[in-house]
Protein backbone atom coordinates (compact mmCIF):
# COMPACT_ATOMS: atom_id res chain seq x y z
CA UNK A 1 0.00 0.00 0.00
CA UNK A 2 1.24 3.45 -0.65
CA UNK A 3 -0.16 6.72 0.49
CA UNK A 4 -0.58 9.68 -2.10
CA UNK A 5 -0.46 13.12 -1.53
CA UNK A 6 -2.17 15.61 -4.59
CA UNK A 7 -1.83 18.86 -5.01
CA UNK A 8 -5.35 19.68 -7.05
CA UNK A 9 -6.07 23.15 -8.57
CA UNK A 10 -9.82 24.36 -9.40
CA UNK A 11 -12.15 27.21 -10.53
CA UNK A 12 -14.77 26.71 -8.13
CA UNK A 13 -17.72 28.48 -10.06
CA UNK A 14 -19.46 25.51 -11.02
CA UNK A 15 -19.03 23.14 -8.03
CA UNK A 16 -20.37 23.43 -4.38
CA UNK A 17 -16.66 23.30 -2.83
CA UNK A 18 -14.48 20.84 -2.32
CA UNK A 19 -16.62 18.11 -0.27
CA UNK A 20 -18.46 15.18 -1.95
CA UNK A 21 -21.93 15.83 -0.68
CA UNK A 22 -25.61 14.69 -1.11
CA UNK A 23 -27.45 17.04 -3.21
CA UNK A 24 -24.77 18.89 -5.31
CA UNK A 25 -21.29 18.31 -6.99
CA UNK A 26 -18.52 18.35 -5.21
CA UNK A 27 -14.61 18.83 -6.14
CA UNK A 28 -13.95 15.65 -4.62
CA UNK A 29 -16.55 13.73 -5.86
CA UNK A 30 -15.34 14.17 -9.81
CA UNK A 31 -11.93 13.80 -8.40
CA UNK A 32 -12.33 10.21 -6.66
CA UNK A 33 -15.10 9.21 -9.81
CA UNK A 34 -11.92 9.93 -12.40
CA UNK A 35 -9.67 8.54 -10.09
CA UNK A 36 -11.63 5.55 -9.45
CA UNK A 37 -11.87 5.04 -13.16
CA UNK A 38 -8.09 5.40 -14.04
CA UNK A 39 -6.50 3.29 -10.79
CA UNK A 40 -9.70 0.60 -11.31
CA UNK A 41 -10.39 0.64 -7.15
CA UNK A 42 -12.62 2.68 -5.30
CA UNK A 43 -10.59 5.73 -4.41
CA UNK A 44 -11.31 7.97 -1.23
CA UNK A 45 -9.41 11.01 -0.25
CA UNK A 46 -8.66 12.65 2.63
CA UNK A 47 -8.47 16.57 1.96
CA UNK A 48 -6.75 19.26 3.87
CA UNK A 49 -10.26 20.54 4.87
CA UNK A 50 -13.68 21.69 2.95
CA UNK A 51 -13.44 24.71 0.70
CA UNK A 52 -16.57 26.47 0.30
CA UNK A 53 -19.33 26.49 -2.75
CA UNK A 54 -17.58 28.76 -5.57
CA UNK A 55 -14.30 28.96 -3.76
CA UNK A 56 -10.97 28.62 -5.56
CA UNK A 57 -8.12 26.80 -4.80
CA UNK A 58 -4.54 27.04 -6.48
CA UNK A 59 -3.20 23.94 -4.51
CA UNK A 60 -6.01 22.10 -2.27
CA UNK A 61 -4.44 19.03 -0.53
CA UNK A 62 -5.75 15.60 -0.70
CA UNK A 63 -4.67 12.28 -0.05
CA UNK A 64 -5.51 8.68 -0.81
CA UNK A 65 -4.04 4.64 0.18
CA UNK A 66 -3.18 3.03 -3.31
CA UNK A 67 -2.70 -0.64 -3.86
CA UNK A 68 -1.52 -1.28 -7.33
CA UNK A 69 1.02 -0.84 -9.74
CA UNK A 70 0.12 2.48 -11.86
CA UNK A 71 3.01 4.63 -12.22
CA UNK A 72 2.94 7.86 -10.16
CA UNK A 73 4.58 9.37 -12.64
CA UNK A 74 1.63 9.03 -15.11
CA UNK A 75 -1.28 9.69 -12.63
CA UNK A 76 -1.73 13.26 -13.07
CA UNK A 77 -1.45 13.18 -16.47
CA UNK A 78 -3.73 10.23 -16.86
CA UNK A 79 -6.49 12.02 -15.10
CA UNK A 80 -6.23 15.43 -15.82
CA UNK A 81 -7.32 13.86 -19.56
CA UNK A 82 -11.01 12.74 -18.36
CA UNK A 83 -11.00 15.49 -15.54
CA UNK A 84 -13.26 18.28 -16.89
CA UNK A 85 -11.42 21.70 -17.55
CA UNK A 86 -12.04 23.75 -14.46
CA UNK A 87 -10.14 20.97 -11.99
CA UNK A 88 -6.52 19.65 -12.56
CA UNK A 89 -4.13 17.71 -10.44
CA UNK A 90 -0.78 19.61 -10.41
CA UNK A 91 1.51 16.90 -8.81
CA UNK A 92 0.88 13.48 -6.88
CA UNK A 93 3.80 12.15 -4.69
CA UNK A 94 4.29 9.10 -2.26
CA UNK A 95 4.00 10.45 1.42
CA UNK A 96 4.82 8.49 4.74
CA UNK A 97 2.13 6.09 5.58
CA UNK A 98 1.27 8.88 8.69
CA UNK A 99 1.02 11.50 6.55
CA UNK A 100 -2.18 13.16 6.95
CA UNK A 101 -3.69 15.97 4.07
CA UNK A 102 -5.69 17.78 7.36
CA UNK A 103 -4.33 16.55 10.71
CA UNK A 104 -0.40 17.10 9.24
CA UNK A 105 -1.14 20.14 7.96
CA UNK A 106 0.01 23.52 10.81
CA UNK A 107 -1.30 25.83 8.54
CA UNK A 108 -3.17 27.14 5.55
CA UNK A 109 -3.04 30.43 3.68
CA UNK A 110 -5.53 31.97 1.82
CA UNK A 111 -6.14 34.95 -0.53
CA UNK A 112 -8.65 37.18 -0.79
CA UNK A 113 -8.58 39.43 -4.46
CA UNK A 114 -11.07 42.50 -4.68
CA UNK A 115 -10.97 45.17 -6.70
CA UNK A 116 -12.15 49.20 -6.68
CA UNK A 117 -14.83 49.67 -9.49
CA UNK A 118 -18.50 51.45 -9.80
CA UNK A 119 -18.96 49.42 -12.62
CA UNK A 120 -18.92 45.67 -12.64
CA UNK A 121 -15.96 44.48 -14.83
CA UNK A 122 -16.51 41.26 -16.90
CA UNK A 123 -13.15 40.50 -17.28
CA UNK A 124 -12.46 40.67 -13.94
CA UNK A 125 -16.08 39.26 -12.26
CA UNK A 126 -14.82 35.25 -12.44
CA UNK A 127 -11.83 35.95 -10.22
CA UNK A 128 -12.61 39.05 -7.56
CA UNK A 129 -15.03 40.18 -5.67
CA UNK A 130 -15.89 44.14 -6.50
CA UNK A 131 -15.78 47.07 -4.11
CA UNK A 132 -18.53 49.18 -5.57
CA UNK A 133 -16.06 52.37 -4.82
CA UNK A 134 -14.12 54.80 -6.55
CA UNK A 135 -12.23 55.25 -3.74
CA UNK A 136 -10.88 53.27 -0.35
CA UNK A 137 -8.76 54.28 3.15
CA UNK A 138 -6.42 51.40 2.49
CA UNK A 139 -4.15 52.54 5.48
CA UNK A 140 -7.44 52.05 7.94
CA UNK A 141 -8.16 48.95 6.53
CA UNK A 142 -4.17 47.76 6.67
CA UNK A 143 -4.35 49.24 10.65
CA UNK A 144 -7.45 47.13 11.13
CA UNK A 145 -5.86 43.93 9.28
CA UNK A 146 -2.91 43.31 11.59
CA UNK A 147 -5.66 43.67 14.69
CA UNK A 148 -6.30 39.74 13.15
CA UNK A 149 -2.49 38.26 13.92
CA UNK A 150 -2.33 36.21 16.84
CA UNK A 151 -4.58 33.79 19.11
CA UNK A 152 -7.85 34.86 19.25
CA UNK A 153 -11.58 33.75 19.41
CA UNK A 154 -12.88 34.17 16.13
CA UNK A 155 -16.47 33.07 16.47
CA UNK A 156 -17.66 37.01 15.61
CA UNK A 157 -15.93 36.19 12.06
CA UNK A 158 -17.93 33.05 11.65
CA UNK A 159 -21.04 31.75 9.98
CA UNK A 160 -23.39 29.52 12.39
CA UNK A 161 -23.83 26.18 11.44
CA UNK A 162 -20.87 24.45 11.62
CA UNK A 163 -21.08 23.12 14.95
CA UNK A 164 -17.07 22.77 15.61
CA UNK A 165 -15.03 22.65 19.22
CA UNK A 166 -14.00 25.77 19.64
CA UNK A 167 -13.74 28.77 17.74
CA UNK A 168 -10.52 29.64 19.04
CA UNK A 169 -8.20 30.22 16.55
CA UNK A 170 -4.49 31.41 15.73
CA UNK A 171 -3.61 34.39 12.36
CA UNK A 172 -0.03 33.70 12.07
CA UNK A 173 0.18 36.78 9.37
CA UNK A 174 -2.56 38.95 7.75
CA UNK A 175 -1.12 41.59 4.83
CA UNK A 176 -3.43 43.68 2.60
CA UNK A 177 -1.85 44.71 -1.00
CA UNK A 178 -2.59 47.30 -3.15
CA UNK A 179 -1.89 47.13 -6.91
CA UNK A 180 -3.74 50.06 -8.99
CA UNK A 181 -7.27 49.45 -8.16
CA UNK A 182 -7.08 45.87 -7.05
CA UNK A 183 -6.43 45.01 -3.60
CA UNK A 184 -5.35 41.36 -1.87
CA UNK A 185 -5.39 39.59 1.30
CA UNK A 186 -3.74 37.41 2.34
CA UNK A 187 -4.16 35.77 5.16
CA UNK A 188 -1.99 32.34 7.44
CA UNK A 189 -3.57 30.44 10.19
CA UNK A 190 -3.67 27.43 11.89
CA UNK A 191 -7.56 27.35 11.04
CA UNK A 192 -10.44 29.00 9.83
CA UNK A 193 -13.51 28.75 10.53
CA UNK A 194 -16.98 28.89 8.15
CA UNK A 195 -16.46 31.60 6.20
CA UNK A 196 -14.09 33.47 8.34
CA UNK A 197 -11.93 34.94 5.23
CA UNK A 198 -15.09 36.54 3.64
CA UNK A 199 -16.40 37.71 6.58
CA UNK A 200 -13.02 39.33 7.28
CA UNK A 201 -12.51 40.33 3.92
CA UNK A 202 -16.13 41.90 3.95
CA UNK A 203 -15.10 43.89 7.40
CA UNK A 204 -12.01 45.28 5.82
CA UNK A 205 -13.72 46.55 2.79
CA UNK A 206 -16.26 48.37 5.12
CA UNK A 207 -13.72 50.18 7.30
CA UNK A 208 -12.09 50.66 4.20
CA UNK A 209 -15.25 52.90 3.11
CA UNK A 210 -16.33 54.42 6.30
CA UNK A 211 -19.25 51.80 7.31
CA UNK A 212 -16.95 50.78 10.62
CA UNK A 213 -14.59 52.12 12.14
CA UNK A 214 -10.98 50.90 11.85
CA UNK A 215 -11.55 49.16 16.03
CA UNK A 216 -14.06 47.21 13.84
CA UNK A 217 -11.63 44.01 13.90
CA UNK A 218 -10.68 44.49 17.76
CA UNK A 219 -14.79 45.15 18.39
CA UNK A 220 -15.64 41.85 16.81
CA UNK A 221 -12.34 39.57 18.25
CA UNK A 222 -13.60 40.99 21.83
CA UNK A 223 -17.32 40.65 21.54
CA UNK A 224 -17.71 37.56 19.45
CA UNK A 225 -20.66 39.80 17.69
CA UNK A 226 -20.79 38.75 14.20
CA UNK A 227 -23.35 42.32 13.51
CA UNK A 228 -20.21 44.03 14.46
CA UNK A 229 -18.65 43.06 11.53
CA UNK A 230 -18.79 43.74 7.58
CA UNK A 231 -21.09 42.02 4.78
CA UNK A 232 -19.74 38.58 3.94
CA UNK A 233 -17.68 38.93 0.83
CA UNK A 234 -18.71 36.53 -1.92
CA UNK A 235 -16.84 33.31 -3.00
CA UNK A 236 -15.38 33.98 -6.12
CA UNK A 237 -12.64 36.61 -4.66
CA UNK A 238 -11.47 33.25 -2.38
CA UNK A 239 -8.52 31.21 -3.17
CA UNK A 240 -7.00 28.63 -1.16
CA UNK A 241 -3.01 29.24 -1.93
CA UNK A 242 -1.19 26.49 0.33
CA UNK A 243 -1.67 23.91 3.10
CA UNK A 244 1.58 23.81 4.72
CA UNK A 245 3.29 20.79 6.17
CA UNK A 246 6.32 20.53 8.35
CA UNK B 1 -29.98 64.47 -32.59
CA UNK B 2 -26.47 63.04 -30.76
CA UNK B 3 -24.21 60.63 -31.88
CA UNK B 4 -22.96 58.69 -28.70
CA UNK B 5 -19.88 56.97 -28.29
CA UNK B 6 -19.65 53.87 -26.18
CA UNK B 7 -16.76 52.36 -24.20
CA UNK B 8 -17.75 48.23 -23.07
CA UNK B 9 -15.76 45.50 -21.64
CA UNK B 10 -16.61 42.12 -22.31
CA UNK B 11 -15.82 37.96 -21.27
CA UNK B 12 -15.92 36.46 -25.17
CA UNK B 13 -16.27 32.96 -24.06
CA UNK B 14 -20.43 33.25 -24.65
CA UNK B 15 -20.28 35.04 -27.07
CA UNK B 16 -19.79 34.53 -31.13
CA UNK B 17 -17.03 37.83 -31.50
CA UNK B 18 -18.45 41.48 -31.55
CA UNK B 19 -20.47 41.45 -34.88
CA UNK B 20 -24.24 40.73 -35.30
CA UNK B 21 -24.96 37.70 -37.37
CA UNK B 22 -27.67 35.11 -38.08
CA UNK B 23 -26.78 31.91 -36.62
CA UNK B 24 -24.84 32.93 -33.71
CA UNK B 25 -25.34 35.55 -30.77
CA UNK B 26 -23.10 38.68 -30.99
CA UNK B 27 -22.09 41.28 -28.79
CA UNK B 28 -23.30 44.00 -30.71
CA UNK B 29 -26.74 42.14 -30.67
CA UNK B 30 -27.31 41.85 -27.10
CA UNK B 31 -25.93 45.36 -26.73
CA UNK B 32 -28.09 46.69 -29.89
CA UNK B 33 -31.17 45.18 -28.04
CA UNK B 34 -31.42 46.34 -24.45
CA UNK B 35 -30.03 50.18 -25.33
CA UNK B 36 -33.49 49.63 -27.50
CA UNK B 37 -35.21 48.42 -24.73
CA UNK B 38 -33.76 51.25 -22.25
CA UNK B 39 -34.25 54.19 -24.93
CA UNK B 40 -37.40 52.99 -26.33
CA UNK B 41 -35.85 53.41 -30.39
CA UNK B 42 -34.25 50.78 -32.10
CA UNK B 43 -30.51 51.28 -31.95
CA UNK B 44 -27.80 50.49 -34.53
CA UNK B 45 -24.40 50.37 -33.37
CA UNK B 46 -21.21 51.06 -35.26
CA UNK B 47 -18.06 49.44 -34.09
CA UNK B 48 -14.52 50.21 -33.94
CA UNK B 49 -14.53 46.96 -35.49
CA UNK B 50 -15.04 43.04 -35.33
CA UNK B 51 -13.57 40.65 -32.87
CA UNK B 52 -13.59 36.94 -33.37
CA UNK B 53 -15.74 34.70 -31.29
CA UNK B 54 -14.63 34.29 -28.15
CA UNK B 55 -12.22 37.01 -27.98
CA UNK B 56 -12.67 39.37 -25.55
CA UNK B 57 -12.35 43.22 -25.16
CA UNK B 58 -11.44 45.79 -22.64
CA UNK B 59 -12.91 48.72 -24.44
CA UNK B 60 -14.40 48.13 -27.37
CA UNK B 61 -15.77 51.00 -29.11
CA UNK B 62 -18.92 51.66 -30.86
CA UNK B 63 -21.36 54.87 -31.60
CA UNK B 64 -24.84 55.36 -32.17
CA UNK B 65 -27.46 58.26 -33.20
CA UNK B 66 -30.00 58.82 -30.84
CA UNK B 67 -32.59 61.63 -30.55
CA UNK B 68 -34.50 62.19 -27.31
CA UNK B 69 -34.26 63.02 -23.72
CA UNK B 70 -32.34 59.89 -21.81
CA UNK B 71 -29.62 61.48 -19.42
CA UNK B 72 -26.61 60.41 -20.83
CA UNK B 73 -24.95 59.87 -17.41
CA UNK B 74 -27.57 57.64 -16.58
CA UNK B 75 -26.98 55.56 -19.80
CA UNK B 76 -24.40 53.07 -19.35
CA UNK B 77 -26.01 52.44 -15.61
CA UNK B 78 -29.19 51.65 -16.68
CA UNK B 79 -28.48 49.57 -19.76
CA UNK B 80 -25.99 47.67 -17.73
CA UNK B 81 -28.51 46.13 -14.98
CA UNK B 82 -30.18 44.77 -18.03
CA UNK B 83 -26.82 43.20 -19.59
CA UNK B 84 -25.69 39.81 -18.85
CA UNK B 85 -22.87 40.36 -16.33
CA UNK B 86 -20.12 39.08 -19.06
CA UNK B 87 -21.15 42.66 -20.77
CA UNK B 88 -20.87 45.78 -19.28
CA UNK B 89 -20.80 49.60 -20.68
CA UNK B 90 -17.72 51.07 -18.82
CA UNK B 91 -18.54 54.98 -20.33
CA UNK B 92 -21.10 56.87 -22.64
CA UNK B 93 -19.75 60.56 -24.15
CA UNK B 94 -20.94 62.52 -26.51
CA UNK B 95 -19.09 62.88 -29.52
CA UNK B 96 -19.47 65.45 -32.84
CA UNK B 97 -21.91 64.12 -35.72
CA UNK B 98 -18.65 62.95 -37.68
CA UNK B 99 -17.32 60.89 -35.27
CA UNK B 100 -17.25 57.43 -36.46
CA UNK B 101 -15.94 54.56 -33.80
CA UNK B 102 -14.55 52.61 -36.77
CA UNK B 103 -13.35 55.31 -39.79
CA UNK B 104 -11.99 58.26 -36.95
CA UNK B 105 -9.99 55.28 -35.63
CA UNK B 106 -6.36 55.36 -36.42
CA UNK B 107 -4.83 52.45 -34.95
CA UNK B 108 -5.55 49.51 -31.94
CA UNK B 109 -4.09 48.03 -29.54
CA UNK B 110 -4.30 44.24 -29.06
CA UNK B 111 -2.91 42.27 -25.82
CA UNK B 112 -2.14 38.40 -26.33
CA UNK B 113 -1.73 36.96 -22.63
CA UNK B 114 -0.19 33.30 -22.59
CA UNK B 115 1.47 31.05 -19.46
CA UNK B 116 3.92 28.29 -19.95
CA UNK B 117 2.73 25.33 -17.85
CA UNK B 118 2.93 21.59 -18.92
CA UNK B 119 -0.23 20.79 -17.21
CA UNK B 120 -3.55 23.49 -17.74
CA UNK B 121 -4.62 25.74 -15.09
CA UNK B 122 -8.08 26.18 -14.63
CA UNK B 123 -7.81 29.47 -12.88
CA UNK B 124 -5.71 30.69 -16.07
CA UNK B 125 -7.62 29.09 -18.61
CA UNK B 126 -10.28 31.77 -18.95
CA UNK B 127 -7.85 34.30 -19.65
CA UNK B 128 -4.91 33.02 -20.80
CA UNK B 129 -3.29 30.49 -23.36
CA UNK B 130 -1.19 27.79 -22.29
CA UNK B 131 2.41 27.20 -23.88
CA UNK B 132 2.65 23.38 -22.88
CA UNK B 133 6.24 23.65 -21.94
CA UNK B 134 8.95 24.55 -19.60
CA UNK B 135 10.90 26.51 -20.53
CA UNK B 136 10.80 28.63 -23.54
CA UNK B 137 14.04 30.91 -25.44
CA UNK B 138 12.24 34.91 -24.57
CA UNK B 139 14.91 36.44 -26.71
CA UNK B 140 14.63 35.09 -29.68
CA UNK B 141 10.86 35.59 -29.44
CA UNK B 142 11.49 39.44 -28.33
CA UNK B 143 14.12 39.79 -31.51
CA UNK B 144 11.15 37.90 -33.87
CA UNK B 145 9.19 40.23 -32.64
CA UNK B 146 10.91 42.87 -33.43
CA UNK B 147 10.68 42.00 -36.99
CA UNK B 148 6.61 42.63 -37.01
CA UNK B 149 7.12 46.92 -36.58
CA UNK B 150 6.66 48.89 -39.54
CA UNK B 151 4.50 48.74 -42.91
CA UNK B 152 4.09 45.11 -44.61
CA UNK B 153 2.14 42.42 -46.74
CA UNK B 154 0.81 40.77 -43.61
CA UNK B 155 -1.05 38.13 -46.00
CA UNK B 156 0.89 35.09 -44.29
CA UNK B 157 -0.53 36.37 -40.91
CA UNK B 158 -4.46 35.78 -41.43
CA UNK B 159 -6.56 33.25 -42.35
CA UNK B 160 -8.13 32.97 -45.49
CA UNK B 161 -12.07 34.27 -45.90
CA UNK B 162 -12.10 38.10 -44.95
CA UNK B 163 -11.75 38.74 -48.55
CA UNK B 164 -10.10 42.47 -48.24
CA UNK B 165 -8.80 44.68 -50.65
CA UNK B 166 -5.24 44.68 -49.49
CA UNK B 167 -3.51 42.94 -46.72
CA UNK B 168 -0.75 45.75 -46.13
CA UNK B 169 -0.85 46.87 -42.70
CA UNK B 170 1.45 49.49 -40.42
CA UNK B 171 2.71 47.65 -37.16
CA UNK B 172 3.69 50.64 -35.14
CA UNK B 173 4.81 48.50 -32.15
CA UNK B 174 4.87 45.15 -30.92
CA UNK B 175 6.42 44.32 -27.42
CA UNK B 176 7.00 40.86 -25.64
CA UNK B 177 6.24 41.29 -21.87
CA UNK B 178 7.80 38.28 -19.13
CA UNK B 179 7.02 37.85 -15.87
CA UNK B 180 7.40 34.41 -14.25
CA UNK B 181 5.54 32.02 -16.48
CA UNK B 182 3.23 34.76 -18.24
CA UNK B 183 3.89 36.05 -21.23
CA UNK B 184 2.23 39.13 -22.77
CA UNK B 185 2.41 40.38 -26.31
CA UNK B 186 1.26 43.65 -26.95
CA UNK B 187 0.92 45.04 -30.24
CA UNK B 188 -0.64 48.27 -31.94
CA UNK B 189 -0.89 48.88 -35.40
CA UNK B 190 -3.39 50.62 -38.15
CA UNK B 191 -5.12 47.71 -38.69
CA UNK B 192 -5.54 44.00 -37.80
CA UNK B 193 -6.34 40.83 -41.09
CA UNK B 194 -8.35 38.13 -39.88
CA UNK B 195 -6.57 35.89 -37.35
CA UNK B 196 -3.49 38.10 -37.18
CA UNK B 197 -3.03 38.42 -33.85
CA UNK B 198 -3.70 34.83 -32.72
CA UNK B 199 -1.38 33.91 -35.60
CA UNK B 200 1.51 36.58 -34.53
CA UNK B 201 0.86 35.07 -30.97
CA UNK B 202 1.57 31.33 -32.53
CA UNK B 203 4.42 32.00 -34.58
CA UNK B 204 6.67 33.96 -31.82
CA UNK B 205 5.54 31.05 -29.42
CA UNK B 206 6.89 28.22 -32.35
CA UNK B 207 9.51 30.39 -32.78
CA UNK B 208 10.10 30.34 -28.91
CA UNK B 209 10.07 26.60 -28.14
CA UNK B 210 12.63 26.08 -31.30
CA UNK B 211 9.80 24.74 -34.02
CA UNK B 212 10.29 27.68 -35.96
CA UNK B 213 13.67 29.87 -37.07
CA UNK B 214 13.77 33.23 -35.25
CA UNK B 215 13.85 34.39 -38.89
CA UNK B 216 9.92 32.82 -39.09
CA UNK B 217 8.69 36.06 -38.62
CA UNK B 218 10.58 37.81 -41.54
CA UNK B 219 9.95 34.86 -43.88
CA UNK B 220 5.92 34.72 -43.54
CA UNK B 221 6.17 38.95 -44.65
CA UNK B 222 8.33 38.10 -47.33
CA UNK B 223 6.81 35.14 -48.75
CA UNK B 224 3.35 35.83 -47.77
CA UNK B 225 3.16 31.69 -46.80
CA UNK B 226 0.92 30.98 -43.78
CA UNK B 227 2.38 27.88 -43.75
CA UNK B 228 5.99 29.43 -42.84
CA UNK B 229 4.27 30.89 -40.00
CA UNK B 230 3.27 28.71 -36.27
CA UNK B 231 -0.52 27.56 -35.43
CA UNK B 232 -3.31 30.15 -35.05
CA UNK B 233 -3.54 30.75 -31.34
CA UNK B 234 -6.55 29.90 -29.13
CA UNK B 235 -9.34 33.20 -28.67
CA UNK B 236 -8.94 33.32 -24.92
CA UNK B 237 -5.98 34.89 -24.69
CA UNK B 238 -6.87 37.59 -26.97
CA UNK B 239 -7.82 41.35 -25.59
CA UNK B 240 -9.02 44.43 -27.46
CA UNK B 241 -7.38 46.83 -25.17
CA UNK B 242 -7.45 49.98 -26.67
CA UNK B 243 -8.91 52.07 -30.11
CA UNK B 244 -6.73 54.91 -30.57
CA UNK B 245 -8.68 58.21 -32.01
CA UNK B 246 -6.87 61.56 -32.25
Amino acid sequence: MARILLTVEYFGKNYAGWQRQKNALGVQEVLENKLSLVLQQKIVLVGSGRTDSGVHALAQKAHFDYEGNFPLKKLAYAVNTTLPWDIRIRSAETVPDDFHAQYSAHSKTYVYKMYLSRTSRPLKDLHYARIPYEKIDFAAMKQACGDLVGTHDFKGFSSTGSGIKTTIRTVFSAELYENGEDITLEICGNGFLYNMVRIIAGTLVWIGVGKLPVSAVKDVLTTGKRTLGGKTFPPQGLYLKEVNYE
